[in-house]
Parts: C-alpha cells; structure tokens; sequence
C-alpha cells in the first residue's frame, strides 16, 4: 500500500460516514425549508462547501444557503436570514464575514448558515458569498469521481504543512481552491509536482482565463468569475512554504507532511541558549485581547506588530525578527540587535543657508551632546536620545505606533526586556519566535 | 577707528612694503625675461597673482607666468618652462598642480613660476592656467583703487574662518573670487551682507553671466571665460561656513574673524568624558602618508575616510561622526554608535520559488544560529557575522574599502578602538573630531 493510499486510510469518510452525514446534512436543509415556506418570499435552500461537493474529511462543516431574490433589500436579507438561522439552530452565533451569518450546531456537526442574492450570473454579484452556489455547482459537475480523494489528500496535506484555509489568520489555500488545483493537474502528485515549478506570480486557469491582471503570489482565475483570483488571500509565506513543502515531500515522502507532531514549547533554557548565541535581546509586550472575529482580528495584530517595529525602528532600533502570539492576550515579541542605544545620535539639522537655521543653533546649543557643527553645508549635532531602552520607548511611545484600530485601546499588560522576558508567561510567544522548524520537522 | 580699519592697519602693506615687494618682482621678471630671450622662441613673461594686482597682504607669494606661442607642443612647453624656472631659481622644485610648474624662493619671497600658453581668447584655453593672465588683466583693470583694501579685509577674513584657498586640502574661497565679490559688492561689509542671504546655488556674475548652468553650492561666471563657474572648487562646507560667519560677524564683529586664535587641542580627558556622556566609540586607523603634493593627497584622504565609513555601514557599523588628520602620518577617525555589534545578524536569502533556493537551506542548515526560515515568501536566517568588532573588520578588510588610489599601499600603522584609542598619539585626530568650535570661536 503506498504512502497516499494509507493518508486516505485515515482521511476519507467511509460509505457509512458518508450516508450518515448526508442525512444529516438534508435533514437540516429539509428543516430550513420548511422554514423558509412561512416567510412571504421565494427563497431557497442550498448545501454547498465540501459535503455537497463530496470531497469532505472527518466531521465536515456543513454550509446552507439561503437564496433570496434580487429585489430584496440588503437589509431585509440580512434580518429574515439571520432571524431564519436562529430559529433553525437555536442558540446559534452571530458571526461577521464580509457580511452576517449565523453559526451553530446541527446533530453534533458545525453548521455556517449564509443569507445570499439568487443570481443568475456572477456579473451579478453583490457579495463574494453570493459566488458560493456557483463554486459548488462547478465542481460537482466538472470533479471527477476519481478525483475526490485526491482533492481529501490535498487538503490534508495543506492542513498538516499549517495553509489550508483562506482566512486571515492562515492566508492559506480555499477548499475551493486546492479542488481546482486537482482539476487542473488531475492528481494529489500531479499538483505537488507543478507547484515544485511554481514562481511568484504564476498564473492558472481552466479554460476560461481572462485579461484580468492580478498582482499576487498564485493567480487562479475563476472559472465561475473571470475577475476573480480564487488565490487572492494566499499570502506569499504560505505560497512559499506550499512550493518548498511539495519539493521536500517529493523528495522523501512522510506521514508527517499530513500529520505533523504537534508543536510543544520550546524550553527556556534552550531559548536563553539560542539568544546567547546570536547576542541579541527580545523585547515582549502583552496586551488585552480585543473582542473580535479572528478574520478581524489577525490581520490587525499583524499590523500592529509592524507598527511596533517601525516605531523601534524610526528611534534607531534594529529588528531581527518578530514573532507574535494570540491566546487569551496578545503577545508580541520583537528581537533586537541591542535593546539599549547609547545616549547620543547624529542629528541632522537644516542647511546653513536657510533662515531658521539659528532656531537649531539656539536649541542645540543648549541641549546638544556636542556643539553644532557643520557637516556638507548643513548643520548637525549629536542630540541626547529621547529613549536609550527600547522597553521605555514603547511604555513611552506605544500609543503612537501604527496600531490596528481596534488594538489601539487595548491594555497593554505587560512591556519586558532582556533576560526578564524570558519567562514562562511569555514562552509561547518566544517559542513562536525562536522555533522554526517546519511542522513536517518537528 | 573701526575694527576693520585696525585690521587694515595690521594686514595691508605700507608703502615702502609695497615698493620692496615691487621690485623684487620686477627684478625678477627681468631676470626671467632675460633669461627667456636664450630660448629661439617668442616668450613674455608675466607677473600675475596678488602682487600684479596689488591685493596682496603681508609675504605674498610672486606669480610669474611664462606665456608661449600657441605653436608649441605641450611637452616643449613643460621642458623649457621648467629648466628655464630651475635656471632662475637654482634649487627651484617640480611641482604638479594640473600640470607642472617650478616653486621656489625670490630675494626672500615664494615664487611659482608657471609655464602656459598666450591665446587671445579663453576659447582657445589649452589648461586652466591659460586663463590666468586673463584674470589679472582683468582685475587690474576693473578693481577700483579705493576697493583695493576691501580686497584685503575680505582676504583676511576669509584666512581667519578657514576657508581661504581654492586648493583641494581647504575648498575655499581663491583670491580672484573674493576680488570679484568685491567688484560685484563693492566693499567687504556689501559682501558679507549679502552673504547672509546667499542660498545653495545662487548665481552671480559681473553682467556677462552666460546661459551655462553649474550645480555648484555657488556659482560666479568667470568674466573672461562665461563656460567656467570661477567658485567651482568652493565645497558645501567652505560655502556654509562663510555663510554663518558672515551672519556672525555683522551680529557681533570681531578680530577673531581675522585672527582667530590657535586651536590647541582638547585634553585626553575631556575627550573621554564627552565620548562617555555620548556613549559612543572610536576607531582610530593610522596610516602611511604617501608622497604627494597636498593638492593630490586631500581628495585621496577624504574619499578613503568615506570608503572607510562605508565599509563598516556596510557590515552594519553605525558611523556617528569622522574625521581625519594629516600629518607625518594619516590618522582616520571614526565615531560609531557601538564598537562591536552581536554575532548574529538577520541575512535574507532567495525566495522560496526559485531554483537555487536550496544552496541557502544546504549551506545555513549548517552554519546558522538559526534554522533557515520562510519571512514574506523569502528564505532568511539569523547568520553569525563575519566581525563582531570594528577594528577586527578593518584589520580583515580595510584593502577592500574604496580607498583614494595612492593610498590603498599605504601600510596600516595602528589600528585601535574604544578606550585604547583615546591615547597622546591619536589626540591631534581626536580633537579633530570632536573640538566643533568655529575658528572665531576659539
């Protein structure tokens, strides 16, 4: 039995979990029928994502969609949509995407329950979710039988190398997309071994490729929406880490591509060890996490941890690298060449010839480290730093930083430095920082 | 009587000065002249310089130009020039400006005396010393009398802040350029005044300004030659400088503008104390002194102080000032943030889509201080760095700066950094570094 016939082993539903999640998954949609049948609209119900594709692992999601006339406000759709959704699921959650939904339970699977316009055409459309029936209309009718399982070892290896999922926090490959993938080079290996090839900026279609020009990592255009990068949230680390994963597994096959070890925590001592050894220092600030979505959420910690660093960096600091760690705060960690500078820096002031070059004679005259002097025609001095230590620049500065919005209010728990930060609080965060091992690796 | 008229009574030449000055230039050209006549050639012989337009301060120096016929080749030109110089001036010395001409002493005054052609018109310049009769024909024949003195204040000044000289060690201000300030201002104060205003690129000319463009911090066009910005050699520094000390000296004049006082050099102690409140380091590099003319040495000396910054910016050094000091021997100094940096450094290698992205993994899988990891789609690794410290990089490296050509075999006499710089030896470089004080202010 080879590698790929055993991951399926594991992965694939069988007949009888088959069946059994396909009642369940038409009883539910029968019961938003029935539903539905009391509003004063044509609506209708629809099972899309991978149980109605059939390319589903384990304990599927299932996703109903509601389907409301064009002619209905936004407004009307969302109200009777999630009203609709919560009498179905009964304490079903609000959820945001780039429009509401309701997410709850539904005979023990997890159900997103997704109002969205009928449209006759993607020309049409007012939401990406609206594009959604025409995904699952296209692979059922274009995925051959024989391909299911190669699409269910394609998202298992996407999972376990940490890029299955087009949300923010993974900017990783859509279902969607990995099937399209297995559309176009046919098999599991067949993909792996085109993406070995792949370049920033490869562009793919089936047929129907536009004009359309986009500028990301993979393009993969819509055969449903010609305007449309079906990779269009694929961040070029996970791009990257998908080529470099496929070159190593065709290399030397291992389970471990699908399922990794999990990822402990590196010990502090081996840290303490590591920083040593590079003679740099780490800097932790902890904050509150804020009530958000983790689509909303992860893109703005990102944000932040470059606001912080350019922060660090505009008053001379110079970052490493950089790591952050979400749980029930928010921990970034920044690691430095030198967490202290000394007192004085080069300060480059206006050109001689300029009328206000005295406000900068008279200043620093005063307060400068040296007197003023003239350097190329422009006046300069070495001015005493504001923050020597990169921990009171941010206890000092934090607020300035380009923050993400909502992160801007957050408490900031905790700022450390040094061998101070390097503590069990702050192990996951620095363990994010200091482990790099692939997940295959580990 | 006014500050300035106390300097005139220090700087300008009485009368019987003048005519002892007179005839020993006279004697000289007729001595020149005579010898000329042994040559089967027709020459004349000129006085030009300071002393033919009687703008000279105390000591001149007697320029006496010896002009030949458009007909003859360079190489005669050079030859008879220069034995005709030695025959006049016995132990006369070769020297090298752009080409060459015979120094040597007069009845107690320095001579240059300087081979070149006649030409009629400046069109027809074959070197720039061809230009120079010209130039003392002109002034002599558009100086006022009366503004003779003003000439020699403008001079003086000019000597006292250090900017006086259009040769390559000072970039400053050449006689003929102050006498055209003179006639384009008419008096020293006029000059000054108008100084305070000049902004970097003003543009003057005695009505014959031309359309030709220059982008030099000052631009004059020659009266007798409108392709040449007399100012050419005048640099930023010089350019900044005089700008401040005029606005200096019409606030409150001064003899110090005229006669600064002599700049000692700062005491070993104060030295490290301000390095100490500064927190920075210095890195001083003694080397040979090459054999060449001061005219061919600064540029060298100034562009391998700029290669030697270069090349620790270049390995992450933070320069926060330099300097240098020529003497028996050439010393560099250079201020930096830290004198060493940490072993590691982040080094940013291929992007994960190309195909030698796997000579990085293979080589930083064995020598990093850290796995190779995937940052923005691109491999990167926290590498150990070749120099830790300053001097050890310079010890390693410094044939690998961009150094002035004559200098780079020049042999290394010392290295030192930190505290072991700050010695007796190196404290003429250090207070050139670091005594900021403008000459007046001594």
């Amino acid at each position: 039995m080879t590698l790929e016939q055993e991951i399926l082993m594991k992965i694939s539903p069988s007949e009888e979990e088959r069946e059994a999640i396909g009642n369940r998954a038409r009883s539910l949609v029968g019961r938003v029928t029935e539903e539905a049948k009391g509003e004063d609209l044509e609506l209708s119900v629809l099972l899309v994502g991978s149980v109605a594709k059939d390319t589903f692992l384990h304990n599927p999601d299932l996703d109903v969609f509601i389907l409301f006339p064009e002619s209905v406000p936004r407004e009307r759709l969302e109200s009777i949509g999630l009203a609709l959704g919560r009498r179905v699921l009964g304490t079903g959650e609000e959820r945001y995407a780039e429009h509401p939904y309701i997410h709850g339970i539904w005979d023990g699977l997890e159900v997103d329950m997704v109002p969205c316009y009928r449209i006759d055409n993607t020309s049409h459309l007012k939401s990406a979710v609206d594009r959604t029936p025409f995904h699952t209309r296209y692979v059922r009718s274009h995925l051959k039988d024989a391909q299911r399982d190669e699409v269910r070892l394609l998202k298992q290896f996407a999972k376990g190398i940490g890029v299955y999922g087009a949300e923010a926090k993974t900017q990783g490959f859509s279902g969607y997309l990995l099937e399209l993938l297995i559309m176009r080079y046919g098999t599991f290996k067949g993909v792996l071994e085109a993406a070995s090839a792949w370049k920033r900026g490869t562009v793919l279609d089936l047929g129907e490729g536009t004009g359309r020009r986009f500028d990301d990592p993979l393009v993969f255009h819509d055969p449903v929406d010609g305007n449309r990068n079906v990779a269009s949230a694929l961040s070029a680390h996970s791009f990257a880490t998908f080529i470099h994963a496929a070159r190593r597994y065709l290399g030397g096959p291992s389970e471990r591509f699908f399922f990794p070890r999990r990822r402990g925590m590196l010990e502090l001592e081996e840290m303490k060890g590591m920083l040593e050894r590079r003679g740099s220092g780490v800097l932790v600030i902890g904050i509150e996490r804020p009530c958000l979505i983790d689509d909303n959420l992860y893109p703005q910690v990102k944000r932040s941890l470059d606001g912080i660093c350019a922060l660090l960096e505009g008053q001379d600091f110079r970052v490493i690298d950089r790591a952050f760690h979400v749980a029930g705060g928010i921990d970034f960690v920044v690691e430095l060449e030198s967490l202290t500078l000394p007192p004085g820096r080069y300060h480059s002031g206006p050109p001689a010839w300029v009328d206000n070059a005295y406000a900068f004679l008279e200043r620093w005259e005063k307060e400068g480290l040296s007197r003023p002097f003239l350097e190329r025609g422009h006046w300069a001095v070495i001015a005493p730093r504001a923050y020597t230590g990169a921990d009171e620049l941010i206890r000092s500065k934090m607020s300035t930083a380009a923050l993400g919005s909502d992160l801007r209010e957050a408490k900031v728990l905790s700022i450390a430095m040094g061998p101070a930060a390097i503590c069990e609080k702050n192990r996951a965060a620095l363990s994010a920082l200091l482990d790099k091992r692939m997940n295959w690796e580990i």
